[in-house]
Order: structure tokens, then sequence, then C-alpha cells
């Protein structure tokens, strides 16, 4: 059961120099290092449970977040873990609306991003004293409970607590066959890892080719930077993936409304499912009238990676701006907003994709779109979770694909933990890998 | 004329303990220490000229923008400052748009006040160099050089650059009258300085009384914290103001959609000309229906100074979501961003009446709203600058108020320049202020 007073919250920078091969390269962010601002949480008990969390970042940039989870400690250090998720609301509200701080947000940007990772560490650490992982916890929760963990301000007009309540208490028939269904067979997954912008025609055909022999079915190629390139490089993948399987375009917010229906348009022959990000993420009613632009050419619009917020999400819903919504585990504030965002998304019918991919991401958003399917949504149509294979390996417990799906994790926890030798390698600037990258720009400029 | 490179960039973190006498205290920043991130910019050359420029917080947070500003000082130092001015939209694009960067916002929160402390300074440099007040430099600056300022990613849909351009050749017209009659009769402000959350009502009845006498005309409310407080605070102040001065409420984000509607429905007795900020900040759509719904009450609605950018403002302007604009010289990115707001302002026909207030915001902005009625907006109507009387004697060149009216500003630059005493003082945790405060606490616990 939950317990302990939380003794002390720490924060690393930890970076990956990805930029070095292209990994991640997309029209807009050119030569990111993925990176994350990683929080430990400790408490006074004697079970050694530590709570991790982490918010994605691109590199520069992460010192900021580190900065801002510092100035956010002081209301979490010397709380009652049992006293913060029996009033998560409270806890929630506390941390989003400090009366200070919220003038550099509020809940947007760097804040928000540090508001995720701590509330990420609150998370895992729960659902390790409870000995589940993060999904179950979720799934085995009341309705009542589960809604109290909701901040309703500012989308009461779109989705009350007793609405919220209504849909959580009718997603529980069914509950048990899906979750068997979920342990059997996974979530179905699509994969970004084969089409990133920087990468050449050759290498792309490999890895569609081998990702197809693998059991691939769903393929996302980056595009927006050059149009005839596009077209191209979209042929190519459709002639290699053949018909049936699915396309989808990402242009990760490289055009302005016109100039996004009208390119487009121009790949509309190649049959892809949705446009991801065609134009700034903040600009709904843009989205809106692409949305309304290519809906007769079967072409849908996916965003949500750099939505900051549930009321930015509410109004993409109200103003039919999106068809294929993109919750992320670390823009958005941790479980308790992404609950809220799952379940506007239920009420407006519209199909929840996760992002995912960066540091971690993957990790931990398959536990969310568990909890969607088996208590909330209780539907697979259109409906897929993104997978990127990359830097797993520094995960303690890292996602497992099984016939290109998430196979369900088993270990208690928000698979957050990451392996404490990759982190002391990779800390920004003074693990061994940044001190020799270091030295050999040192080398090379000398 | 515009010269050097610039060698440096400083930043320091400058707070005011003003949370002590609740000035600044509204529904939801109960305790608010005015403060700034205060960036120094200097050259290689011999003439000695510094550009000043910050952003306003609250506070706690504030060393989050400075270490961000730290973060953008990459893109500054070693710059020429020709070569920026003369590509001004592309010095724009690549603070706003590092690939690495953006990811923690893009152009919101924390990175974006960043943004807009170093891009203050620039000008105030750039205005310096000239020899003018920066109004004057804007006034005198040829429309083709004004729109290059400008970058246009996302707002062509409302605003081509074609069509600002326009905006600014017919704003040449009688231009030469509106800045002679500004010498003369400065422009028009509306006084925030009764009536905050904090106050008690004999204290707010003694400094609208006050007020009265030396000529306002027109006052802020602060509301939405208890609604039968608010009812006995506005008819007091309407009492004592009477029937045919100026009224503004201002909720600072309290209320959901629907409350947001009943509770200024019941203070439509007191004839407010405006409810400001009554629902969350991102809430275009929220703000769209309170708009419709209080329109046959007489009563508009204002927003901006935590409206994060001109994606987010150019959706207020289409979805005839607000109908009083209210810019914010440090929370955009700086003049450039503001100029084109502005300028979707004039082609929507929603006056601006700018936020004002906090540290420097009046001092920055006066030449901001005065630039508007000369060149842009050519009218005065339904238009005031809001004015606050807090912390003015911190600047090198603060703002006059004759006839509660912005008196133009004479002096080279753009009004940023902190007194270096003050800066000393203030500066957090290390200056004497600070040093003080803490020991008085230390013994009050000790």
């Amino acid at each position: 059961m939950v317990r302990g007073k939380i003794r002390s919250l720490s924060v690393r920078d930890v970076r990956f120099p990805t930029s070095r091969e292209q990994h991640g390269s997309d029209a807009m962010h050119t030569d990111p290092d993925y990176s994350a601002a990683y929080v430990i949480i400790e408490t006074d008990t004697a079970d050694g449970l530590k709570g991790y969390g982490l918010t994605f970042t691109l590199g520069k940039g992460t010192e900021v977040v580190v900065c801002a989870i510092d100035a956010l400690s002081t209301h979490v250090v010397g709380r009652d873990l049992k006293e913060i998720v029996s009033n998560f609301r409270g806890f929630y509200r506390q941390l989003t609306s400090d009366g200070q701080l919220r003038w550099i947000g509020p809940e947007k940007g760097v804040i928000h991003l540090a508001t995720s990772a701590v509330l990420n560490a609150v998370w895992d650490l729960w659902a390790k004293q409870e000995g589940k992982p993060l999904w179950k916890l979720l799934v085995d929760m009341d309705p009542k409970q589960l809604v109290s963990c909701i901040d309703f301000r500012y989308i009461t007009d779109a989705l009350t607590e007793d609405e919220a309540y209504e849909i959580l208490k009718n997603g529980k028939q069914g509950q048990k066959k899906r979750e068997e269904q979920m342990l059997k067979q996974g979530y179905p997954a699509y994969t970004t890892s084969c089409a990133w912008l920087g990468y050449t025609d050759e290498h792309l055909s490999e890895l569609c080719t081998k990702a197809l022999k693998e059991g691939w079915t769903r393929f996302k190629v980056k595009v927006g930077a050059d149009l005839s390139d596009d077209i191209r490089r979209c042929k190519l993948i459709r002639e290699i993936i053949g018909p049936n399987n699915l396309m989808m375009l990402d242009a990760n917010q490289r055009w302005d409304v016109q100039e996004a229906i009208e390119w487009v348009t121009k790949l509309a022959a190649f049959q892809p499912l949705w446009i991801e990000e065609p134009t700034s993420p903040d600009d709904i009613l843009g989205h809106a009238t692409i949305s309304r632009a290519l809906a007769s050419l079967g072409i849908g619009v996916a965003t949500g990676e750099q939505c900051h917020n549930k009321v930015m999400f509410k109004q993409f819903l109200q103003a039919k701006a999106l068809q294929y919504l993109q919750i992320d585990s670390c823009r958005l504030g941790s479980v308790n907003e992404n609950l809220s965002v799952m379940l506007m998304a239920k009420k407006f019918e519209i199909p929840v994709c996760p992002h995912a991919g960066g540091v971690g991401l993957c990790e931990l958003v398959q536990h969310l779109i568990l909890f969607d399917y088996i208590c909330v949504s209780g539907s697979l149509e259109n409906r897929m979770c993104e997978y990127v294979d990359h830097l797993h390996e520094h995960f303690k417990y890292p996602v497992v694909i099984k016939n290109a799906a998430y196979a369900v994790p088993q270990e208690p926890g928000y698979s957050t933990e990451m392996k404490e030798e990759s982190v002391r390698q990779y800390q920004f600037p003074s693990g061994q890998v940044w001190k020799e990258l270091n030295s050999e720009q040192q080398g090379k400029l000398g």
C-alpha cells in the first residue's frame, strides 16, 4: 500500500548524441540530441523503492527544464505520498497553479514539461509500492478514484466530472476480456524508424524491407522539407510496402495552413492515412481548415505531441481539428492530464494514437494506451501506438515488441527507470560520453 | 547608424518583494513578487551604448527564465548588429526555431519570455544607436523595413506580407498630425492601481477618490474570488466614480466558461466595459462562447497578457473571441511579434489596449501603442493603455503620466534601462534587500 514521506527529489540532465547519425531528424528538428530531464524521488521508508520520472527533450534546453524541476521540488519534498495520491487532483493543482510559477506557463512549455517529469516519478513510485505495472494500477482502480486524479478546471464545458465517471463506469463492461486479449496479443504499433528525413533512399529502402519482414504493417514517413523529395520517397515506400499496408505522413509543423493543404494534396496519390502536424501545434483553427480540406481525399489530420495541455486538446476536439489524437506521456501533465484527454477523446469519438519515440516515450505511453483500450475506448479501430527503435537499451525495463505490437509490461512501475550506468555515461556535460565527444571536438578545432 | 558586434550578453535576476503588501494580488496570483529577468548586451564599439531588455515574472521561476536566456545567448553573442537588424526576420526565426530549443516551447512559456527579453535588449540598443526613442524609430521606418522585421510563419492565412505592407503604407496618411497630437496630449491610460484583490474596501475607496481627483476616468477592478465581494466592491467603485467614467473587470483566468458567463452576468448592473481573462488564456473557443453570451449585455471580452504568441492571437481574432486585444511587451517576442499582432488587430478591426504594470511593462509598451496609433490604427476609439503605479522609480527613464495619459518618451531607446543601484539592491538572492528579508525571516523562525 502507498506509504512514506518524500525525502528527496533529484534531477539529472541526460543526453544522447543522436544528431551524429540523423536519427530523429525531421523538417523542423534537423539535429536533435535525444535527451531527458530525469527525476528521482526517494521516501523515508525502508523498502528502498524509488520513483523515476522523466520528460523528453532534444538536447539544448534540458538544463532549463532541470532548473524548472528544481523550482517545483518545494511542492514535493516533505510531502506524504498517501496524502498526495488521496488528493491527487489537489496536488496537481498545486504544482500547476503556484501563484508565482504559473506566470512562466501556465501549463505550457518548460514548466509543464517539468511538472510532467515530477508527476511521472510520483506515479512510478505509487505503482511500485502497489506492486503493479502502471497500466494495471489504473485498470484496477475504481472509477471514482480515477476521476479524483483529474483537475477538470477549464474543461467542464467539454467534459464534466459526472460524464467522466459515466464513461469509466461503462468501460468496466468487458474489461476483463480486453485485458486478457492485450496480455495475449499486445497493443498494435506502427513504426517511425524507417523514414527519418535525414536518411538516404537506400537506407530507407533497406529499413522498410527489413521492417516488412519483421511483420510491420504501418509505416510513418517524415515529409515537409522538399516536395519533390517527398514525392520520390512516398512513391518508393508505397512500392515497397504495397497497397494494403498503412502509410502515415509527418510534417513536424513545417507549413502554413494553405501550403499544408496544397502540399498534402500532391501526396494524396500515395494514400496516406493521416498527415501529422501539418502546421503550428497551436493552430487549432488552422488544423480544422486543413481537416475540412483533406477530408474528401480520405486523409485525416493527426496532432498532439506538442499540444501543450488539456485546454488545447479540448478545443482541437470541439473544432473537429484532428481525426487522430496523439497524446504524449511527457508533455502533458503525466497520467493525470492524459486521463482527462483520453476521456474527452472518447466523448468526441476520436481515436487516440499516442506519440512515442524519443527517450522513454514508448516505455511510458504503452501503459496509457493499454488503459485506454481496456477501460475507456474499448476499441482498436483506427488505433495504434507509435514505435521508434531507439535508446531502449538504456532502460531497466525496455519495451518489448512482438509481431509489431507492444507486449504488455509486467514489472511494477511506469517503466521509467533508466540503467544507472547509462545515466552516468550520458549525463551532460560531465558523463564519459560527453567528455570524449568534447575532447574529440577540441581536437578537430585545435 | 547601427553598428558594432555584440561582445557579451549578461542577465540578472531582479525581484521586488511586492507580495508583502498585496500589490498586484488577483484571483490567481495571490502573492506575486514582481520581478524581471534583465538582459544587458554590449558591443565592441567605443560609444559605450548598451542594450537593456527584460521580461516580467512573478518571483519564483525567474531563475528558470534566466537559464533560458543563457541558452539563447549563443545565437546572439558574436553577431553583428547591422547584420541582425538588416535581416531581423531571419534573426527572429533563428531564436525561435533552434532545432533543439524549440522542443521546450515552441514560442511559448519560459523560452519565449527569454526570447522577448533578449530581443527587447536588441531593440533598445538599436534605438539608442539611432538616437531615437523606440516609438520614433518605428514611426520613421519605411513600411518595407517594418514588414521585414516580422516572421509571417503560421499567420499568412490571416495576414500576408503584402497586406501588412498595405496597412503600413496607408498608415502614413495623417501620420505627422497624429505624432504631433501625441506629443501634445499623450496616449490615454486607465488605472489598475486602485482595486487589487487584496485591498480592503477602505483602501480601495481612498485610492479611487484620489485617482478621480488626479483626473483618472477609467478604472480596472480585480474580481473572481468571491461573488458577493465582487458585487460589493463593484457597487462601491461605481458609486465613487459615477455613471460616466469607465469600469473594467479582470478575473485573471479564474473561471470555467459557463461559470464566467453566469458570474459576469451578475455584475452587469455595474456596467463594466469589459471582462478581462474570464478563463484559461489558451481557451480561444471558450472566449468566443463568452463573447457571444455577453454581447447583449454590452460587455466585451479582453485578453492577451498571457496569450503566448501570434498564432494564438490570430485565432482569437478569427474566432471573434475578444473585443479588446491586450498586447504584452514582454510575453510576445518583442517588437517583432507585437508588430504582427497590431497589424492583424487592424485588419480584424479590433482595438489594441495594451497590458502593462508589473516591472517595466508600462515603460516598454507605451512605445508600441504610440506606434500603433500613429502608424497602424489611427484611432483612439475604445482604446487605452493600462497603467499601474508601481516600481517606476527603479527605471532610469520612468514613464510620465499627465492628465491620465502617457506623456511621450523622448530619451533614446526602449525605456528598458533600470537604475544600476536598484539592480544591485534587488538582485536575487544576493542583493541587500533580499539578504535583509532573509535574515529577518530567519530571525522569526529562530
